[in-house]
């Protein structure tokens, strides 16, 4: 079979469309980013990609019907007078080789170029290890101008991270994207790497909307977030329990746990 | 080499024929139910499945003589008036690496639409981590409506399970199906996961009788599934006697072990 | 690159063929008995193989000369009179990878088949797991006229072993084989499993003599065979000495060691 | 896409180009050495290399802008009247798969092949997992002659070292050359294996300066390699700090730390 399959479910034309990439990975924050702007634009379903560099797997619907894992790709039409439409890529996995990292992405930039994309956003989470009060939105970008316009609008470059750099598809995008004649800029949400971390992807959306110069309505994920922090501190509250000394004194604050919210 | 090769054994013409896949997985169950279907058809060999994603192995019969891994097409005419013949897919192992398992599923697929298939059954074990007694059939299925058929033949469509989607060929047979045009259904029988487990698969089978309205005599299965049950009963026995108190009072029943059975 | 490369060194005409494979394995059976068998002979270089399924490495002479690990066929030009010409088959590394193994033995069969050969012989050990003062040859075959013949000449046909078939080139060649219209035996030399055993390739040999009809002057191997076995027996003292009470009474013969030689 | 993508960044000429290649390894002897030589040339970017058996990575710089990762060809044009020109091979990684380094390697010796080289120089660390203060230069070539000319300017030809052949690109650049008819030289760096080891990549690079004829002005590498020894030796008497007895007498030199410079 082709290693990469792209099934294209509406012929669309599109001005000058710009790629928005939120993939699995650290605290599913591209992955959150990505599908919840494709659902508040909302933009239309376009194409679908399957490959067999994603697990052999089908997911059963709660009314009982399979569909095989994919990636997909989504299109929103700017208002009359906007410069760019949108396509946004989502999905189940990222390849699960390093080389299925390479053909997947390889085949939908040249997928997507031929849609006319000549500028791509990959959004990420950027794992800190510690909790994360107020996420800073990181970056990098493939020109110095990019990193410039993005300076202004909040995004910080550290001269130190991702000090590894960055792995998977949210890099790939940009360095192979570059080699199709694409500028392209990666917006890497801070997050503890702990957990699903909705409130870093809204740190990531509300740059994306500025550099954009769409507007998102944030509501519902803040929402989201407001609620896992419920959990985490519920968790935290029972762990202060257990944790108490026996002689049945008031629990001190653990600061030490606090990230957990 | 090529990666998948078929090697087709006879010409045959068949009616709009239904392919049912059981390969080696969870309690052996749809391997199982698939072997036992072919012998009790009884269906004839069609067509032999060698691949690179098989293991480099080959299997030494008790008469010395060797045969390479592969997995297996047989075919069975229905009698006149019937509207579908059957194929039926088993063998040895499913492709041993994610890759694999869509080369080889893709390519029995094309083998099969060629030869007229527009359905398929796949047969699978479904873990419970625990003693199955009377094992119920989970489904899952390509479209709404057939999911409701399935419901009206006892076919139980539970909202959380599986919560991970299928993983594998049986899940892969109905997700690449579905690029084939081809609508499907996953029949999983109940099994503690534990044992090869004879009597889930005579749960799958009965099911599948009905669907395909074809007469199965389970007699024999029955019966493998009883020595399978003497056997975990005499284990049962044995951990009875060594664990009872050394005071010699009669052993009490312990319901912890009874799932063995 | 090409998957595999196999590298023609020398244009010879062979009458009717007979390939002998031998590659690392279990006791190193076949490779000791492949390259002594080649070295005896004498049978001359006929082509190098090399491929990306085996390991990126190349060996060092003791002159600082380097070459790339390959797989090597050499012939044997038979007196006039015998109906097949040898090919034997030998190398550093069987393919590294599932899929390599396939890959490679498939190409090394073709080149075979262009080159006349319609029978295959595959040596190798097979672990006991414990001591073998003399080993027998078990044997498995394409056909069980092939099983009937060999039994004639001493190979142990067991109705259980090997239970897991055969893991492996020399499974493979005969399995692929198979596909290419050739008949094939495996001959497996019984060996503990721990070491390097030329004792249980020269088992093999000698029923391999026997059935080509060829001499083979065993004596090299036999003096490697005592050698291992001298060293193999210090072993053994030097821990018969260690392993004595501190009271100085004489050692007692350890029989459970004794496996060693 | 392609398995390996070579973009060339400038049509050159070149007279029998000598290839020297320096890729991460052991001590990244290798890859320090053939990187100093680059600058120190200075030769100028040819060509970039990228790989779907590279890191699915992008690397980030100081300024926040990525590059994607890969292996880079750089030539110098020797001075009028001089034979040969060179190209020099640095990147970050080697092929991340055994059939990756043989495809990566396969290809960039093509590319070099068509640029009219016939030697090949690969350096490389050789870790002897001990202190070595004076690290020799030892060697490996493909043919005798080359041994003798690089026994006479001091490389070390020993009958055990490397014991287990060379694995990864210093190998296989060697071993595949072979196969596009071109020689070949290995020099391996003596190093502990534990530490970046400049002052190895010094000797290595002397050598290489003797049989290429050319001058490199080691200044810089040498202070690095100082840098790094001082950096040990701090780390050493920490350590001896730690480690003196509470009694407070003066610690004594401990000699089996010494290998950390």
């Amino acid at each position: 079979m082709q290693d990469v399959l792209i099934r294209t479910l509406e012929k669309v034309e599109l001005r000058q469309p710009i790629l928005v990439e939120g993939l699995p990975g650290v605290g599913n924050v591209g992955k959150l980013a990505a599908d919840y702007l494709r659902d508040k634009l909302p933009a239309k379903p376009l194409a679908t990609i399957y490959s067999k560099f994603f697990p052999p797997q089908v997911y059963v619907g709660e009314n009982g019907v399979i569909r095989l894992v994919s990636n997909d790709l989504a299109y929103w039409k700017a208002p009359a007078g906007a410069a760019h439409d949108l396509l946004v890529l989502g999905g189940d996995y990222q390849g699960i080789s390093p080389e299925g990292q390479y053909e997947i992405t390889e085949r939908v930039l040249d997928y997507c170029a031929q849609l006319g994309v000549k500028q791509v956003y990959t959004l990420a989470g950027f794992a800190q290890g510690r909790a994360v009060e107020e996420p800073k939105v990181l970056g990098a970008a493939t020109t110095p101008a990019l990193v410039e316009s993005l300076k202004k609008v909040g995004v910080v470059f550290s001269r130190n991270d991702p000090g590894g750099g960055l792995i998977g598809a949210s890099g790939l995008f940009l360095g192979l994207g570059r080699l199709f004649g694409m500028e392209g800029v990666c917006l890497m949400g801070e997050t503890s790497g702990y957990f699903v971390d909705p409130h870093s992807a809204g740190a990531v959306l509300r740059i994306l909307a500025k550099v954009l110069k769409i507007e998102i309505d944030l509501t519902a994920l803040e929402e989201k977030a407001r609620e896992i922090d419920k959990i985490a501190q519920r968790i935290h509250d029972a762990e202060q329990r257990t944790s108490e000394p026996s002689s049945g004194s008031p629990g001190t604050p653990r600061e030490d746990l606090g990230y957990i919210g």
